[in-house]
């Protein structure tokens, strides 16, 4: 099994032409999780309008604003500048950037997912101003591997920053072109498919890569040269160990270290609270075999994160091993073996893979279901079928349900809920707290000992941790120290933190200035970094709601030609406060009226106001709820 | 350790006169996690208006509303009727009614926060229309302990089920003083202090109680008896066990069960899923000990639950023996500080006890300061000196921080920025995850092994499993008939489920009719059940906002007066969407002038749906997104 793994991750393919993928859809986008919407228009959300083509890319929002970051200097010669853009004060939209001279490269362009902090917001891609603004000198884009903290972001950042050709393995290229096809108004994505040891000169600077463990195949580490020596982000990773003995494949591929001088390493924090090496993936597969071959007699239901492809390749390869057939259910899923399948790395026998229609033809030791949803996603396909509400998959008492996932923090509620659910449905649960179900699940990402293996490979002289929020940054600076590191050679970044190498390799300092760093909100069609107004509306609105006023004056009589109209939506249930809207009506005729006595012409902004105070004071004493009151005063 | 813990349970006050606690504000509540809020008024939620005089107690609306449950026949004679209404399906607001004969007892009545799928709501109480339209049978309100989730809603409810007398322990009675002071237009709580071992006769039914263990004392579980044995209900515990060993006056306390035939147990499912026994709080009580002497240069910050008053207690004994002073931080552990001194279970010597402005005449080794925020919650104590927002308290370099708390699920990203804030002002933040340091904080539920000892000593004939989800209430029946309770014997319940025991004690069964068991929200002045819609309403703004057009209408002309007005809040940036707004009253004033023409009078409904669907189109169409769109038209 690890063998697999690291053939799948050493055996760099050779570059080919890129074909587009053909499909259309949402290729590997999980759900975004809406912090609100209970049962609201799905399907409205999938068919969305088509983007506008034009002003569709933002960027004249930027070009007509003033330019944010004029203030800040170009890099003088010989400095070293890396910013990180996204990716630190949080876990998610990664992406940094590196300056050398006349040349800018960006690593990774993710994305986040909105949470109760941002309603309605789809999705949170990174900051682009700085490089929207250094076009000119953009000469690559080079991504690490292809999830979606590291590519969601990648065609509405592109297509900011000049559309800079995009560099990465075969599988995430693919990948790529998925994600790529939701935007269809954006010009075409220019990638190159790279290979290990291979030398690729972008502008005036020479990098290359080296393959790394994740739970997604072709994962890559980029190595970018300098005269005081390299630059080194090994992008998301976990060695390929059991019980902590690195295997042969992986000290192979890190042998580079070996000789050569690192100036600057700057890498993943996610999991430096976790203490030991991360739990091997292949123990996690042996696990699902056990389980796999234990649960026979029942159907089973694996849901898993569609990104950890490595094991849904595996799960695949076990069911086929057990003469069982693997059923697929979930947009994301069927999309992502599709490309597996595309990139070579699954060849399951013809009729291995069956159509979900076909589920009630096989005897339940025959079934396996893989399935996304192990996050109690709202529309995803285990948690329709938690609810009912999927009509080509029911559960069955007796199926055995697997959660080969953890739990993202904020979704707690919406899995619990799933699994009452499933549970309601006589099917049995098993996850990695199940005891004796341990090995059911593995993190992608490193722990402590993998970290410290890592940089005891590396021996950097600089260092920056990335990808965690800061606390997670300053432990794994700790760390960092603890393994020699002398503190004043870390530098603990904030988004845009300009940090910089001096011209003689000698010194890591931080810039006053920092690079925009607000998250630019994907809103429907608006992108943009200008959003918090907005945002702040509908938290407003979502706590008291609104009341809005709209009355018609006489200007010649300074008098109502009637009872004020009332609109309110969110604020009160309105049948039972009848006599509130009726004492607030009165209310606003009188606070009119008398304002506006002896005023020729009429001082409109000064009534609304009044009329707004009075309101507010009034609905909050009888009701301790705060709408947002709108005044709209007509004259005739 | 264990015997102060044991003697605060067992020894019961002696009945007293229970004097009013004489403090105003918030006692136990915790702040409400609000699901949206951003920096949005916490002054205006402190200083909220008084509570309406009349009509508050919110019972008006089912008066005027049909009878909910008309069509549920009273229970037949020698029937014991068993109603959940709150507390299953979920964790939180636990409510039961037993109802025998002519009698009906309530054990408990607790609230839940509100979380992401009610915006705006303050929090959320048991239904209580079942109880409301029997009033008259109700004999009594029994409290098993002065947690949040059991004695949140008992001001509200008791206003809306006639006010029955609430029986509980000393220390119990004290919480809820406090608790019904924040609704001070309620008629006064008639509380009755009850002791270990005495029988009280409520209707026809005699009632027992006996202490339990929990991180509140004056904990107790409830027996009532009928003619085919005893109901039993433990409330919150856990046992007092080290390593699985329990203590003799634990053993002591339930060896009432030696000889008691117990008909029916409902009991806890909170910790179902956890394997073994909880960590002993007397562990914890060391583990907190060690710490504070170790870390002894440090000023040391602990962030407990405030109503985790047995631990507070032993911290503020070890402060004391170790020489140290506290300092209280936050409204909630004052209060409960207070209510624990003025319930003789905490008797601190003079100057143990330091006002916060003392704080900087102290050097840092004589320093504890015991605070809330434990959960990153907004205003709380730890978050505002995370967050530098604290006037009285400020953190500095090298201060200790410990979180004796776990994470609250929902709570995961508030509690991550806290231990950000914390970590950029250099503290050193120590949580039960941090290695080596697990025992600064135990559950306060029993894990599996707790609930085994539990059953076993009981031995029920009858049972249903309370306090959780519907797939921890399964996990906590396959657990019963592993003990050897027969499946037919067992009800998973949901809220409102009706079980009835018969007549001869030899069957348990659901009735087919359900108690009315939506939450009741409290949102500002109202408490209802019917709230449903404004939640909707308030989801929906806060996903796409709202764009309210005001027309007025020539209706001798059926031509606009004027170029419509739009007034719209959390929906699109406005500045950067003129054209978006130009284009959209054209629209609308070519569809208003259209749709009229001809018609006479003016089908006013018509035209605005009409408008209604048009703009919502046309919006959606250009911005992906589907503001509430509301028309008004004012004719002249």
């Amino acid at each position: 099994m690890e063998q697999t793994n690291s053939q799948e991750k050493r055996q760099f393919n050779r570059p080919r032409p890129t074909t587009p993928s053909g499909q259309a859809g949402a290729a590997t986008t999980a759900k975004p999780k809406r912090s609100f919407g209970g049962n609201r228009r799905p399907h409205d959300r999938q068919r969305r309008p088509a983007w506008p083509k034009a002003d569709a890319n933002g960027t004249s929002t930027t070009e007509v604003a003033e330019r944010k970051t004029a203030h800040i200097p170009n890099p003088e010669a010989g400095i070293i500048r890396v910013i990180p853009l996204g990716g630190v004060e949080e876990i998610g939209k990664n992406m940094t950037a590196i300056e050398i001279g006349d040349d800018i490269i960006v690593i990774d362009a993710g994305m986040s997912f909105a949470n109760e902090t941002t309603p309605g917001i789809d999705y949170v891609i990174p900051n682009t101003r700085y490089l929207e603004e250094r076009k000119d000198k953009i000469r690559a884009m080079i991504i690490t591997h292809g999830h979606l903290d590291h590519i969601g972001g990648v065609p509405l950042v592109l297509s900011r920053i000049g559309n800079p050709p995009v560099y990465s393995r075969n599988l995430t290229v693919l990948m790529l072109k998925k994600r790529h096809s939701e935007f269809p108004h954006l010009p075409p994505m220019n990638t190159i498919i790279v290979e290990n040891n291979e030398t690729i000169t972008m502008g005036a600077l020479r990098v290359k890569f080296w393959g790394v463990t994740h739970t997604i195949p072709d994962s890559m580490g980029i190595i970018i040269e300098t005269p005081h020596g390299n630059i080194v982000n090994p992008g998301d990773y976990k060695l390929d160990q059991v019980d902590g003995v690195v295997s042969q494949e992986e000290e192979d591929a890190y042998k580079i270290f070996d000789t050569m001088k690192t100036l600057l390493l700057f890498t993943d924090s996610t999991n430096i609270e976790n203490e030991g090496f991360s739990l091997s993936e292949s123990k996690v597969h042996i696990g699902l075999e056990n389980i796999l071959r234990r649960e026979s007699g029942h159907r089973i239901i694996v849901a898993a994160f569609s990104s950890t492809i490595t094991r849904l390749i595996k799960i695949i390869e076990i069911a086929e091993m057990l003469g069982k057939h693997i059923f697929i259910n979930g947009r994301s899923m069927r999309n992502n073996i599709d490309i597996a399948m595309e990139a070579g790395l699954l060849k399951p026998q013809k009729d291995t893979i069956q159509p979900m229609d076909n589920i009630d033809k096989y005897p339940p030791h025959k079934v396996i279901v893989l399935t996304t949803g192990g996050q109690g996603e709202e529309f995803s396909g285990l948690m329709r079928a938690a609810n009912k509400t999927d009509k080509k998959f029911a559960l069955k008492k007796g199926d055995t349900v697997i959660l080969s996932s953890s739990i993202v923090p904020g979704n707690e509620r919406q899995v619990e809920k799933m699994k009452d659910g499933l549970s309601r449905q006589g099917t049995r649960v098993i996850t990695y707290r199940t005891p004796g179900e341990e090995y059911v699940h593995a993190t992608g990402h490193g722990n402590k000992e993998d970290i410290k293996w890592l940089h005891r490979k590396i021996r950097e002289k600089f260092f920056i941790p990335i990808h965690g929020n800061h606390y997670r940054l300053q432990q794994h600076k700790d760390l960092a120290m603890e393994l020699g590191v002398p503190e004043s050679n870390i530098i603990v970044p904030d988004n845009g933190s300009i940090i910089e190498i001096s011209a003689d390799g000698e010194k890591i300092t931080m810039r006053r200035e920092k690079a925009p760093a607000t998250p630019m909100m994907v809103d429907g069609f608006s992108v943009g970094d200008e959003q918090s107004v907005v945002i702040r509306d509908r938290q407003m609105l979502a706590e008291d709601g609104m009341f809005v006023v709209v009355a018609l004056l006489d200007s010649k009589t300074g008098l109502l030609k009637k009872s004020p109209d009332i609109i309110s939506r969110g604020f009160v249930y309105l049948k039972e406060n009848q006599d509130l809207l009726r004492h607030a009506r009165v209310l606003i005729k009188r606070t009119i009226e008398q304002e506006t006595k002896g005023q020729n012409p009429v001082n409109f902004d000064q009534v609304k106001n009044t009329v707004a105070d009075i309101v507010s004071k009034y609905l909050y004493q009888h009701t301790a709820k705060r709408p947002l009151v709108i005044p709209v005063i007509l004259s005739m």
